[in-house]
């Protein structure tokens, strides 16, 4: 095999069973790295993209977008990695570069031509389908590029790419910090994240959960309260209680019940995106100046920041390690929601 | 006629024509003015409250809650108010001056037990209902009125009290400014005055309208654009443009399709409250950060500070007076959308 050949894990259909496989990967360009991945975070939505849920793709697909690994190659004008470090890859591979959010370091919101280029499954600038980290190596510009700080383990890092970006834009954006109550909807992959991140912000920190199942996980995490919003009396004694809710779960849930658990002034933020549009009643907004927002991932720039601030306060995912074959059996254990918390291939295995 | 009571016009039964009357004012407590009103406007929500359309209310009802005149008496303790002081009421005659709301100046979100009282057709501390301004006099505490600075003439100031502060608090709680893209919706009562106050904030200001029926006035107002929201080619073109949407009309609007105007972060706020649940997309929200909100009136500090706010910057409301007899009559004009662009009552005439 030539060294842009690369042994890979990816669905060669819609819904069909992940497979191996191999694919090529592009050739150094002078602002290129290329990464030796160890470890690949297996997110929900690598499930729903390669089931085909978010629209039609060209097969194979290679997902993942929450990669940890060690630089083993730059090209002539990279100025900021070296051979061995250690490096990450979200969800953004490119962008335009030029747009006001690119500049702004926004690039998960890029508005040029471009816009904003997954890391699987999306077009990049040369034409070619960008391929994902279910595989044991990637070639990215250097400035899309992750350094995963000494000190966090690079198998427990790889979520935080994903995962940890998604909850800390938004608790960073709406300011979570001391004396602001946050809750957690959903204690998953996302939401144990949430808990982590929030409780390390300083804020006051409540878990809601379908039912008190993983109470217990919960609280060690850093949650201060955990509640089933499968219970009407949560909804009742936590009235008006939060500056934040972020939702984790994409699921359909009663937006205005949830609206009422938040104080005057708050936000409830989705960050995943049912599918279905939701019911919202306006007289909840209006009543108490609150607010129902959306946020995806972040930028390059904040993600360096969340990892940073992970490395500072000692979080990383909650994860159980899996050999590559096992990828099929994780996914059905993903959508049964049974997994505590992330599941990442061991990518020596493929 | 005793000195408490006042002549005033009123609704009999729900739906009824409003009809000449008197009612009684309560003594002069401690810490209360006596404000002879000059000036009542007519806002939409008098109609609804009158109508039945919020729910069952005691009746007879003398609406209105855009109340200027001029201070008659003083209670022994009054600090603040003396005889002849120009002053007004607005949408809060009472709250419950202890939560947290109400020591931050936002007695419009009080959470206590009273909660926010309204200046007519609510229950008052005393258990007896308020009564508005529609009449010849009120008696408030003085903690409850507002300071009508010298040079705002008092009929064009009273749709202040309601419309002006239920624009001017979103333009300032979302930092409307230079450099920001406003987009009011609906130029009418509210609408009108959203226009000045962004425009004298130094906001670039859009109106979008069913029509473009009324783009002189907008642009004559201070708006920098004027777009029919009935060519769908306001809505591509528009794309991804203002930081901050108010939205004045009731009615139900193509949600999503509003949001698609929203820029990066931006914001759509909800004025008024349709009674059925709006549908929203939450990826529109996702994909840029954006917020759907909702916001009501004002505070006391921050009324006054629109008073003042228009004073410095000569703003008032574009009205149509008329004589106490007319009301039910301009009642349907407003219900048709057809006033430019707030009644105003003269009292003298009741």
């Amino acid at each position: 095999m030539s060294n842009n050949t690369v042994a890979a894990y990816a669905a060669p259909a819609p819904g069909a069973p992940l497979e191996k496989t191999t694919i090529t990967r592009r050739e150094l360009g002078p602002h290129d790295i290329r990464i030796d991945i160890e470890y690949a975070g297996i997110c929900h939505s690598d499930i729903h993209t390669v089931q085909g849920d978010w629209g039609e793709r060209q097969y194979p697909i290679v997902p993942g977008h929450e990669i940890a690994g060690v630089v083993t190659a730059v090209g002539a004008e990279v100025t900021r990695y070296a051979v061995g470090d250690r490096a990450g890859i979200g969800c953004i591979v490119d962008s335009c570069r030029t747009c006001d959010n690119c500049r702004a370091g926004l690039q998960q919101y890029c508005t040029g031509e471009l816009g904003m280029v997954g890391t699987y499954a999306a077009t990049g600038r040369d034409g070619e389908q960008t391929q994902g980290g279910y595989a044991q190596a990637i070639v990215v510009d250097e400035n899309y590029a992750l350094r995963i700080p000494e000190g966090i383990p690079l198998d427990a890092a790889a979520p935080l790419l994903c995962a940890g970006i998604t909850l800390y834009s938004p608790l960073r954006h709406w300011q979570a910090g001391p004396g602001k109550k946050v809750a957690i909807v959903g204690l998953g992959g996302l939401g144990h994240l949430g808990v982590k991140l929030a409780h390390a912000m300083g804020a006051e920190v409540t878990v809601l959960s379908q039912s008190l199942r993983k109470k217990d996980d919960g609280l060690r995490l850093g949650a201060d309260h955990y509640r089933a919003t499968s219970d009407p009396a949560t909804f009742e004694e936590l009235a008006g209680t939060f500056d934040l809710i972020l939702n984790t779960v994409s699921a359909d849930l009663d937006l205005d019940a949830y609206l009422g658990l938040l104080r005057t002034g708050g936000t409830m933020v989705q960050l995943g995106a049912p599918e279905k549009p939701q019911s919202v009643s306006p007289f909840a907004l209006v009543a108490q100046r609150k607010s129902y927002a959306g946020s995806m991932i972040g930028g390059i720039p904040e993600t360096q920041e969340m990892l940073d601030f992970c490395a500072e306060h000692g979080i990383t995912a909650e994860i159980e390690l899996i050999r590559a074959e096992q990828v099929n059996e994780a996914y059905e254990r993903v959508i049964a929601s049974d997994v505590r918390y992330r599941f990442v291939i061991d990518t020596a295995t493929i």
